[in-house]
């Protein structure tokens, strides 16, 4: 597939800007072929003005008609082949066999909504009924469902070159609930972004999308992105990246005339605490998993563990050697961009020069540029709970050993924590009896609690929660991945009194859909 | 009963504050006996550490016995009995029999979200069961539910000193959602506060809930209204008042390290559409209908119709007269407060000076202080459309008729419109075919669209959606009437690999509070 460099802007492609840019191959510092054209204000401009005529006709669709463009999606990005693979893999540097298994999950995801709208359910359709005659006042009829929000902008993540960028989970799922979209494209993978859009819009012209339903910009200020979450006619956004990014753009929204909902995914530290039976039974295993699950992927996930709290004793000592060897012999690997490897290698630095923190290991030394080098870092409870810098994600392949003296240390540095992805705990039942506390605790801390697993690794399904209170996310009723990341781009309308004849389908008296609908407070699919 | 003034800091009673002041009769603007003391940030911060300690127990109660609780508070405020009544009334100068409706409508909420707790399906359970077979990676065990999100500082408002105030939708619904509570009383009805608090914390005495359950401020500057939302231990706000003060508290809450969810209706101008054939066949019932929805209750409810949109011709003439006719034969009727009544005359002035409005008719004088006057304006469409002035809300019985040249003209009107509570279209069924795009543009607009009808009267139940775009609300996605309400103060958490005995009831595999359960994808109610 041929590369333009050109902004989407629905059908149509523009490149009136000066200021371009090349992605970069991390793996040798290169520079890709292919001039990317920063998006221009008119180029933006024009962008929402064909989402927002793009949304009263999408809107209006089936969820039928949704799922087959999201299907047919998934048809023209398989459709790209070795090339998608092959080109994404010079922008991230990320393994041919991980891009391979996240445009399965894409794939997968896409098709997810599409039964997820072939179902219908998940409008959540309440009918209460008239009741003419009650006294003082009649009831009258109430029927409510959920309905699209408008256009949606959505910012690409670096580190799901797929999964989470042009056609992921936030792309996905604003298309399935009805509302129009513009990606703003991340400049570490632009090939890749641009392969993906032209798939999407392949997919859009042949299920007869209107014009407008999918527009991308390239973008390497933050002008592009400001400006999408300023404009009028963008009425939500989706993000995944850095805490300082988000909140720009959660300020920013909230800063707007009509403030619109932002959900920033800005990553955490994810906490593991291993108990002490469990520690002393499957010291091995723990230390094994534990290497596994930080340097997976570099560390470049947002659930990557970086914080594993324990409690002092002999176990733990002979837990930390076990971890020391796996660290210490961990090989280096190549980052996203230069840039991040550029940060993990600075807050390694910064957080070794704090007080009573030690380096316990030192992973293999890279063997070319742009590699992380995987950290087993050591500090002890109370100096963890006087120093919030300690709790601050690190990208990368790192994890802080935070030792707590005794039980009730333990506890208190989970009362300590803040707002989390996730949080695990390693127990035994007499562990988890014992400490059914910190449980309790870390409820209120993260969006995913996990018993004896590690945090990495996200299921796409209906129970998943991808999100957290703050910092974790800017809005923690909400999830970024599974089914239920549908319901963020959509608000509920109810209809009084209407004819049968107006209402939408999923709320006509006979339930053509056939799908499950709250009737008078009880769950039903028959008519009413 | 014998009225304190003090502030309740859960069961103990505080006034270490030196500012006070007296609740006014509007009747006669005669200070009302009992000097009410304006918390101190002593005080706040205690209310608010009690509500956090309390909320660790609280929210592991289960939805029965949060139920029990609710139905105790309904039980105690009826047994205040007609001192209740007659207090508010000096207080409000709102009819008796209007405030003995109001009390039946809170009880009524307290027992339908008691009933939602007994049903206990709306956590919204999901569970994906596992798959370990699974290549290339197996599935875990992933369950999700809803989990109260804290301590909820809550603004009475002053228009339902009963159905919106101390025991109103948003504390029953953050108490049904397993939420601490904060009222920061409206200071426009301080004694009625005072004995709905105290009923409130009997109930809580005698089903034995945790000190700092709940706990009730008084304040008449802002400060005791920032203090809770500005404190640590406040996770979300729900209030019901101005557009001003909703702002305020909204960017308040952003400003926060930790941003937390603010709901604030702010009230809206809830535009009526009458469309040519009903205009033509209905103008009697048309004029008289809007003007009772007008000037019921004085005009102040949140739904209050102060727009009414119509297309010129002979029939909207005749239908201006005979609304003309009903609007000046309307007695006046005292308001709130003073204030109340003096920014209504003030809004009315302000918008008969504005180019192009003209009042048509103006009701019965005053025959006492404080009253406010029926109103009908009228305006055309254009100048409408051009001065955004005209849709502010006149809180107030009011309406500004907007005449539009023709259906082009009358759609234009609609797509101008920011977001509203409700809008509502009278129609025959030729109009509303005629019209379909009308109903189209509108939806978009607002959180409850209604025919044929008019929007004051908000039904409690599990359809209603109390709510609407900014600047109806700040939060469009979610209600702050019925029992949907509830969603506000939880957030979704998942719980991966987890053992039976770790799980809430409401995810256990046996099912043992027989609630509805998303299961792999489907609907039931047995177990897994």
């Amino acid at each position: 597939m041929h590369l333009t460099g050109q902004n989407f802007i629905g059908f149509e492609r523009a490149a009136g800007g000066t200021y371009t840019f090349f992605a970069v191959n991390p793996s040798n510092n290169q520079t890709l072929e292919t001039a990317f054209f920063e998006a221009t204000e008119k180029e933006i401009d024009r962008a929402a003005e064909k989402a927002e005529t793009a949304f009263v006709q999408y809107r209006k669709k089936s969820g039928k008609e949704r799922a087959v463009f999201l299907e047919a999606i998934a048809e023209e990005i398989l459709a790209l082949g070795d090339a998608l693979i092959e080109r994404c893999h010079l922008e991230t540097a990320l393994p041919i066999a991980r891009l391979q298994g996240e445009r399965s999950r894409t794939v997968g995801q896409l098709r997810l909504f599409a039964a997820l709208l072939q179902d219908g359910s998940w409008v959540n359709a309440k009918i209460d009924t008239p009741l003419p005659d009650r006294q003082p006042l009649p009831r009258p009829d109430i029927r409510q469902m959920q309905i699209p929000l408008g256009t949606v902008g959505v910012f690409g993540a670096s580190n799901f070159p797929l999964a989470f960028s042009v056609a992921g989970g936030d792309t996905v799922s604003a298309l399935a609930a009805g509302c129009t979209v513009i990606v703003k494209a991340h400049p570490a993978h632009p090939g890749t972004s641009e392969m993906v859009a032209q798939a999407i819009l392949e997919a859009a012209k042949k299920t007869q999308q209107p014009d407008g339903v999918f527009s991308m910009l390239h973008g390497v200020s933050n002008n592009v992105g400001l400006s999408i979450v300023q404009h009028h006619f963008v009425k939500a956004i989706g993000f995944t990246g850095s805490y300082q990014g988000g909140r720009a753009i959660f300020d920013e929204a909230n800063r707007r005339l009509d403030p619109i909902p932002v959900y920033a995914e800005m990553g955490s530290t994810n906490p593991i605490f291993i108990l002490p039976e469990a520690m002393a039974q499957q010291k091995n295993q723990l230390a094994e998993g534990l290497k596994n699950s930080v340097t997976m992927g570099v560390g470049q996930f947002c659930t990557n563990p970086g914080l594993t709290i324990a409690i002092e004793g002999s176990d733990t000592a002979q837990f930390m050697a076990l971890a020391q060897a796996q660290f210490e012999t961990t090989s280096a690997a190549t980052m996203l961009t230069p840039v991040i490897q550029q940060r993990y290698e600075n807050s390694i630095e910064t957080l070794i020069q704090e007080k009573q923190v030690d380096c316990l290991a030192r992973g293999n030394e890279a063997t070319t540029i742009n590699q992380g080098i995987a950290r087993l870092l050591k500090t002890d409870a109370n100096t963890f709970s006087q120093n919030p810098n300690l709790e601050k994600e690190v990208f990368g392949p790192s994890t802080l050993l935070v030792i707590a003296s005794d039980k009730e240390e333990l506890l208190d540095t989970a009362r300590y924590l803040e707002g989390h992805l996730t949080a695990t705990v390693h127990g035994t039942t007499n562990d988890l009896e014992e400490f059914s506390e910190l449980i309790s605790i870390l409820q209120r801390k993260v969006g995913r609690l996990l018993i004896n697993g590690f945090p990495t690794g996200v299921e796409v399904c209906h129970a998943m929660v991808h999100g957290g209170p703050f910092p974790a996310t800017t809005d923690a009723r909400m999830t970024s991945v599974g089914t239920a990341a549908i319901t963020r781009f959509t608000r509920p309308i109810c209809f009084q009194n209407f004819p049968d004849f107006l209402l939408p389908d999923e709320l006509k008296e006979a339930n053509p859909l056939g799908i499950w609908r709250l009737v008078d407070g009880v769950l039903q699919k028959s008519q009413v």
